[in-house]
């Protein structure tokens, strides 16, 4: 069957698969310090115009989230997030196993508003009564959001210029990064995102490789001793070439761009399908993916032709759901999908 | 330059890469439950001759040491394991991490001695007054141990006795599990270690794959839920079929057990390089892994030839060496070895 | 100056520093095994109405919601609460630490709405997909709540009901529970409250003790090696009998009833004379805490006469500010607060 | 029965209850911010010969050490500490549920050897390979250690050295402290003490308190938002005062060294007792710990006469066992163990 359930539901991108076949028999120290992890490092700093960036490389998202925030918080402070942010529901509660809250902000279609925020940190820090409380110590966000939506240029400048007023690092989590950059209705560059934040990352594993995430910390600020925290959470891969060699694989010839254009491609494409067929967005996402509001017999019944996720129930008769693009997305599939939306 | 600095130093065997690009454009289901896995499961569950075992799979070693002891452990419990175990000093407090001890025993050779075993058990169940002290609640050893050396038949199944005294469940570390089955000296096969323990890993990572450990509860005693605590440590893979595919592919045609009978022939052969040249075993290994004295001048000659690891100190002037071998280790390997000897 | 700050702010009922002085001499074992812990567990229990439960005791409120709720939670398990409650807000983090998530929801006055919670479970359980998300594992309340507001006995029961239909144990924060059991509004009595949930706490801080909580497990479900668990919080005292005494003095002769009687009394006068003086409550408080709204002006000035509590800004140019009554609370205070109010 | 079973069975040093009687109806405000807690930090300071110096008070030792550790350590560090330390066996794995791991060194009557410290951590941070190892973060030793015996001058100047050579912070677990300073063997006051760590913790719980124990950041090394962490670890103590008025009481008049100086004086004379009767002592401790060989028939004839503590197992006929001595102990107790003694 069809499936347009997630963007890692397909191996990695061909090239990938390709590259790591021709370096398999080569010998590589392990825990990262290869030359493939130096080259992708390197391929990094420059797509990010930041030539001293430090660029380290985490294997999932969820991990790499408690990773940065836990190495980055002090102990007294808690990270700040959108209600709907994946570390405030989606992770298991793998923020706070490393010891630390979330401290969870109202959103509006996935995103923290500037005005909130600002509010937020002005009240907490002017209140001479906080001690008792979880200090605020990082503001993370996700970019494309959770739903799939984009923060502006200017509301990334101002929550960037929020952080830096009261001394607190911004985070992005972009395990979609490429999604939102190549989106028609981007404002952000890549250059964009590094020069704002102080830590964001590059997801691979929902943007055509294996497994993946490529942090980048653009400050000068990474943790001291990183590597060994890294290991003390289970997060250190022993052949770190698995991850040097789809990033730079990736960062070669702008596959990474380029895979993340044909997804943005043919989401549009879904989405004009959507609406030329009758159905109702939940909202308008302008990335790879898409949310939809069926009522509850009409999903029964597409659900025998597409795979597709469950997202939220929207009333007692209607449900959101989900459908994802990615680099294995084809015109065969978008055929598949069509022919399904008109059988209904 | 030729190395034997790990057995994690070159990429999967090439059966496995085959796999990933045969099975690259399916669309599958995430998180472990894609065909490949169940059927992976389904092959380990056979060869270890337990119809009933229930098999997941996680990425690296240090993280399942840490999500199997701290699911499977009460509050008020700590593992125990030997002072050179892996845990006790080798994962950067990654069991610490997550909140409990370890608590450490005296070795022999890289072995907890079973009579102190019986006698730490007896001896803190007997006294009525450790209500301040961490209860022992699991048993922790590796097979092969972090030294290469193997436990007999008989001391397994003391120690597994003296745990089911004491209702401790007994977990073995199989990183190199491989390569303790296909000893010359082997007494155990999988079904043993599979009868003998409450719950194993089979290593993938250092036995042929990218990345990868089969955990193998063997007593239908899964941590309920026991993908939430894995998401939670952040180690649910995403693209679980990364791990499933490449169990798959080792469990067919028993690729795993000629995997590891090749790297113990290349010891073995290795081994004899080493004493028909004088060289000093710092003990007796049987399997792929093998410790060399050497004096200080010696080594910082041969590596410049040869890549091998630092283990210790030995004293001022000697250093304890280890070389490795695994699925790519070969002839040349080996002739290269060789002359670096005899160029001393 | 005369103070309404908090409940915290003189020393103990002096019937306990007379027992404190009297009990000083005689030798008791350690760590809550003293017969003076024996005997305030027995009459606990009885006023309990509840032979078979176990008590213990814990020093302070934050302390005792972390370790009752971190050795009651499953792994993977995280607790419901109030968005207002004492554990999601003023406890800096202290569930977080260890290792477990807080699921705040909705509240109004202070108080989770009943048919919220049920949704909520609901929801959760019928839904095959949460394996991604921290599973509600406890439900906690306050009662009072941080508002100083009372569940009605058929909210409390039906919260009790669906804790129970989801398998779930309701844990009561009683850190001001007398003030509750004796407010002229009360529906509960402490048996209603043994009864219905599966552990809570009598507060003896804030109720007339230097410091000090009963925690009363109601079902034979104190978890296992309770005392190693306290251990390892760094939570047990080694002069239990500080505690011993202190509620077996409490639960003498109703002690702790008429301490808590006599602070109701004293809340309601202060609430006529706020009324009377043509005061704004914030809301309606039936027990010892009393909020009031203020203009910032006359607050100021008020503070220069009476201590009394920050609680939130309210608008621009008004804030919410709370006055407590507790054992110390007597006529010359409420005189000079009179006096205050007939100042401005 | 006579007691010697610890020096925490009896209530506080009559001064204290005096006091805390004396105290009891000021209007104080919490969390250690109270006037009490004030005079003591200036006494404490002043007896320290550090004007600089930060104090805090905690409740009970076990939260102390966790306190302190959890929140110097960096993330990627451990504590190193005897095998006999009290953070490596009597707390429960406290230490450890903070995440953090205890680095254990072997020990002489219950010290840290220096020369044995200073080659573990030279061969630590000369090996250029411990990446995946727990980094030596923080020194803990006991003065008194856990076997009553004291560290010499030189001793404790050259572990302070070394600490100092690391760059590691010297933590001194003061929970016995008096009984050091006023041994007869005493070669260290508690300016030296002060002076050759970087904090260290006078304990009251054993030494005439109620409970607490008073922190001393020796070099301006208070960790940042402290308060919040100790919330956080559920150590925050509402009526501080309770502290503040013993502390103020023990550093009034060196009401703390007369009491830990009439301890001193029942224990040598406890001592000659023991080895006027024949007894073996197990070491030579100069403090008011005493730990005896005893025969174990002997051990259960004297068990009915006089309280005391097992200690340890020293053969399959012997038991070694501990006799303490506080400020309760009077000539009464010691006839009565004398008679003991002499009945056997």
């Amino acid at each position: 069957m069809v499936s347009f359930e997630s963007d890692y539901i397909a191996g990695a991108h061909p090239e990938i698969i390709k590259k790591l076949g021709e370096t398999n028999f080569e010998c590589l120290s392990g825990y990262g310090t290869d030359k493939y992890c130096n080259s992708a490092r390197d391929k990094i700093r420059k797509a990010c115009g930041l030539e001293e960036a430090e660029v380290e490389f985490l294997v999932g998202g969820t991990q790499t989230n408690a990773v940065i925030i836990s190495t980055m918080l002090a102990d007294y402070e808690g990270v700040v997030a959108a209600k709907t942010g994946h570390v405030s529901i989606h992770e298991a509660g793998a923020i706070e196993f490393t010891g630390h809250e979330v401290l969870e902000l109202p959103q509006e279609n996935g995103k923290i508003k500037p005005d909130i925020l600002g509010q937020y940190l002005a009240d907490f820090f002017a209140d001479g009564n906080h001690e008792h409380m979880t200090f605020p110590g990082m503001v993370y966000l996700s970019y494309p959001t959770e739903y799939g939506t984009l923060y502006t240029k200017a509301e990334l400048k101002t929550i960037s210029e929020i952080c830096h007023t009261y001394h607190i690092p911004l985070f992005i989590d972009g395990a979609r990064l490429g999604y939102g950059l190549m989106s028609s209705r981007a404002e952000l560059t890549l250059q964009d995102i590094a020069n704002l934040c102080d830590v964001f990352y590059i997801g691979g594993t929902k943007v055509g490789a294996l497994c993946g995430e490529a942090v980048v910390f653009t400050k000068g600020n990474k943790p001291k001793h990183f590597m060994t925290s890294v290991k003390k959470r289970g997060a250190l891969l022993a052949k770190g070439r698995l991850l040097g060699v789809q990033f730079d694989t990736l960062f070669t010839d702008d596959l990474y761009f380029h895979i993340s254009r044909h997804a943005i491609e043919m989401a549009e494409r879904m989405k004009e399908l959507f609406l030329s067929n009758g159905l109702r967005l939940y909202l308008d996402s302008p990335t790879n993916q898409q949310f939809v509001i069926l009522d509850n017999e009409r999903m029964e019944a597409m659900r025998e032709r597409i795979a597709f996720s469950f997202w939220e129930k929207y009333d007692d008769s209607h449900t959101v759901v989900r459908f994802a693009t990615s680099w294995s997305t084809n015109e065969d599939d978008l055929a598949a999908l069509e022919e399904a939306l008109l059988a209904q």
